[in-house]
């Protein structure tokens, strides 16, 4: 996410201006349009920033190439970078891993064993391709972003990594069933960033009405996983903004919101 | 909110600076006169920021437009944002919704089936039409602002998150008593923003006599609803200025506050 | 609270200076002198600051104009804030309010009911009158200032606000004894924030001998309203400066510090 | 770690860039093959940074000059600091501590008495001969690595230092045990950090493949010792970038990754 | 603590550069040699500075006069201010002031009363004029200095304000007997701040071996003083710069490090 330096902008004569808007639109562009994942762009709300880059890659040099050439642009000139957030998208598997657990234990398969291992190690592949996917999706097509990072509560007393692997699976269970009434309203992508960003999750939610996000993360609140369990980071708040909308955009001309 | 960058304002000849004033006081006055809602200019107190603009909008869309439209000011060559606040007007519902809740078991409605949830949409559109005035209200006309967010705990042993409902509608009854008390004295709007901004909610509060702020906000402290469960932000205390005063606060000509 | 940029300062030639110092000296004198309340200018030991503005005014509206006085002023081209509090001076009451309650009680008056409000506005307006000239001090002559915010705290288990009345009474009576026997070697001004600034108080404490500030914040600290119900903010220490040593001051020349 | 001024960067001309990447090329390339220890570059994903140095040396004292040496290239005036980390390489001890207490105690000899302290110096000394290589490794030749910092819990009620050391041994044993299952895919580099800078430990992973980070991070998140006493700081990802690979990250050149 | 604004200082010519120099090891060398007290530098350790300011002054006076004498050198142009620390160098006299109370007791002297005010008073007085040379002592001449500030905690159980005297004077001597094992490896100067900063007390560690503040800080992390009841802040390193040695510092030419 960058904060525009408007004033530097609005000091460049209005061919430089064009010529700037221009290059950022067509390599922004190319971007929006790569096969899998790509990137897209939002208008932030607010003074945490102006523009977010939004960058679905298939690995992390492709991330850093993305930033190098987002750095590349002679637009970058008028960017402050505010906040970043990497992470990789995942799949809950609560309730597949529950089940394979108790699978191998009425095997009699000794937890932690090389066998144990092994089992994990071939479930995981069958399951990686079976979802793989999901965990390659589009960018979704929606008109508003609402981001925010999470953790899962480490306190003193209530401690989510100390709960029982079936009572964490029936609370995340409570907790999708949630998110599944919302099906069709929000569309959200859960990613992980455990070793890669400060918290353990990100969470992307696309909606066309902001308000079902409000809705949404308000009903949450009230399950036993958030409730008792959650630490939520800030919220950034965007609205698509198509690269062919840039031109309008960093002329404060009105420009049209939306993915297409 | 701003921070204004008084020496490069300073270092502007006469003419330029009442040119620049001028604009201002043109834009922000059109946008101060908008139907419903518009918007507002406040002076802020200590070095939080300058001056603050209060947008009320019927949409997100058109909140980043006003964004943008400020953004676009010459005098924001000199206006450097130090934070911000997205929220949407919200009510407070909990009688209404535990009435409900009530009304649908002693039907025999089952929690969380269809049935229950068509219920719950039906009356809350029929609520949405009733109480529609007041979530597009005009930005009140007292003389001073103040603004904080504040979150409900969500401790190891207080949680506001695992309250039983009808506990937590007795609380806000007896918190809502005492705000009935200051009538007439303090407006307040009650913004909410989850999935929107890092607190859950935002207060603003009207008055003409800032003394009152300190008098409901101590008198609260002491309700359950706040002395237990209430997690205040930053606080921002203000004075209205009109689009028509912007030229003399420039000059810190001895402007006149107040809405009029 | 502002930090000086000595490297600009220094840039200018000497004219410049003294005539930038002049200013200053001459307005900032203006602001010591007026009647009640009036300014002083302190310099701040450490990096959290240069010089310290303190400004006693009758309403909001003259600390802003006083705000904006100091930024129209030519030095305030070398002035970045840092901080900044802002708050209204009152008393502790607790004494009198748990007698009114007491009285009130006695003679069955029920609580929060319109007879009740009335006596309590009445007594009020009563001590408001008798106290006036305590909650319109001069700024006291002495030559060091300490300040510090501070919080009662509102734990999950320790709770200023849940605690009865009569106990706060006893807990801030045994916290005022510690002060009183620090009279003559210290004034405390106290002032609250509650709705104006982010945290609930403000401490200022004069006095000519700093190490008298550590003996009573440390004697205090074990007093039981402080070591279990206090937060501390940050501190502040600085030294007088009259404005007529401004000069010497800005020339880094050996000023002399103290009120006359 | 510091952040790249591109603007200010792409300023300059293709001769002054080429000839300053020349001369940054030749000086890193000269420090990565110092004998021992030596440094290494990584470029980070997100906001926190866009170079890492990691300096391995002997002393505080070869690491200020080695951070004076990077802060005299010409490309330095391109680069802002953004944070830093301070730690020496340590081994955990705890089984030979343990069992080096058990023999001393079953020897009859008081503990904290001058024998104790002589033998626990001299077996220190035989340690610090055996593990001298492993006190200073070369840095890990892998494509990735994360960073973060940690601290053992001092909580009210969960407090690392106050659980007897054999409780202490047998949970970071078994932490080890998850990290020995890792060997192989992720090189593992703990250094402390105590009196040196703000957290107790820095955490060195090196892997060729970034997902082995969370796998093992979160794997570890649910044994005793991280679940219920660790306390993370924030996370740095990135990417090894080989000093002759500089020119081409310089120009956003599509570099290529990876130690070779 | 200052961060040195190389590219700024790099622009300079060779001249201007020996002769800012020049000008800077005459001033800092000369409050380097005044009688008691005096004044040292630092090269610090990574991105909290790099340049750290040491100033033992007889009062609060001194301190700010030696802060404007630091901000009128020429050098001061390329330095930007990190952070700082205001104390007053302290004694520990649990002991003593243990052993008086039982002494005033047995003599049934009224705590609190006018008496016991009066030999406290008197008690002191003779201590201040015995420990005066403890008071203020010589910047110890060794080649590192580690400097923490530290509160003790006030939780809402475990709260070091409310143990009762004898326990915590318990507490101080074992913990003071773990600073005497290492008395000859390190002088250590415990000033206070209650009042003057935003943490209790400063921690000055000085040694000729680095590693020996990391051994003291995580033995002593096991106390009870220290580990129960103890919270840093955060941690500076760094390395004694001979005034004489500044021009070598300033032109990254392999300055020699240590007092003499």
């Amino acid at each position: 996410m960058f904060r525009m330096r408007w004033s530097a902008w609005r000091a460049l004569d209005a061919n430089a201006r064009s010529q700037i808007a221009e290059e950022a639109e067509a390599a922004l562009g190319a971007m929006e349009s790569i096969g899998s994942g790509g990137s897209a762009l939002f208008s932030i709300l607010g003074h945490k920033g102006d523009l977010l880059f939004l960058h679905f890659r298939k690995d992390l040099e492709g991330l850093n190439r993305a930033e190098l050439a987002v750095s590349s642009l002679q637009l970058f000139d008028f960017l402050d970078p505010t906040t970043s957030y990497v992470s990789v998208v995942e799949l809950g598997l609560y309730d597949s891993t529950v089940n394979l657990y108790e699978e191998m234990l009425s095997e009699g398969i000794v937890p932690d064993s090389p066998d144990w291992a092994a089992r994990v190690r071939e479930r995981k592949a069958v399951q990686a391709t079976a979802m793989a996917p999901r965990l390659d999706p589009p960018i979704p097509s929606h008109k508003y972003l609402c981001f925010y990072p999470m953790d899962k509560k480490r306190g003193e007393d209530r401690n989510w990594y100390t709960v029982p692997i079936d009572q964490r699976r029936d609370m995340m269970r409570e907790h999708g069933m949630i998110g599944r009434r919302y099906a069709g309203r929000v569309k959200q992508i859960i990613s992980g960033s455990i070793g890669f960003d400060d918290w353990e999750w990100g969470v992307d939610l696309f909606a066309d009405d902001p308000l079902v996000f409000k809705q949404l993360i308000y009903e949450m609140r009230f399950d036993e996983a958030s409730a008792v369990y959650a630490l939520f980071g800030p919220f950034y708040i965007s609205l698509r903004l198509r690269a062919s909308e840039m031109g309008n955009w960093l002329d404060s001309a009105d420009p049209s919101f939306g993915p297409r």
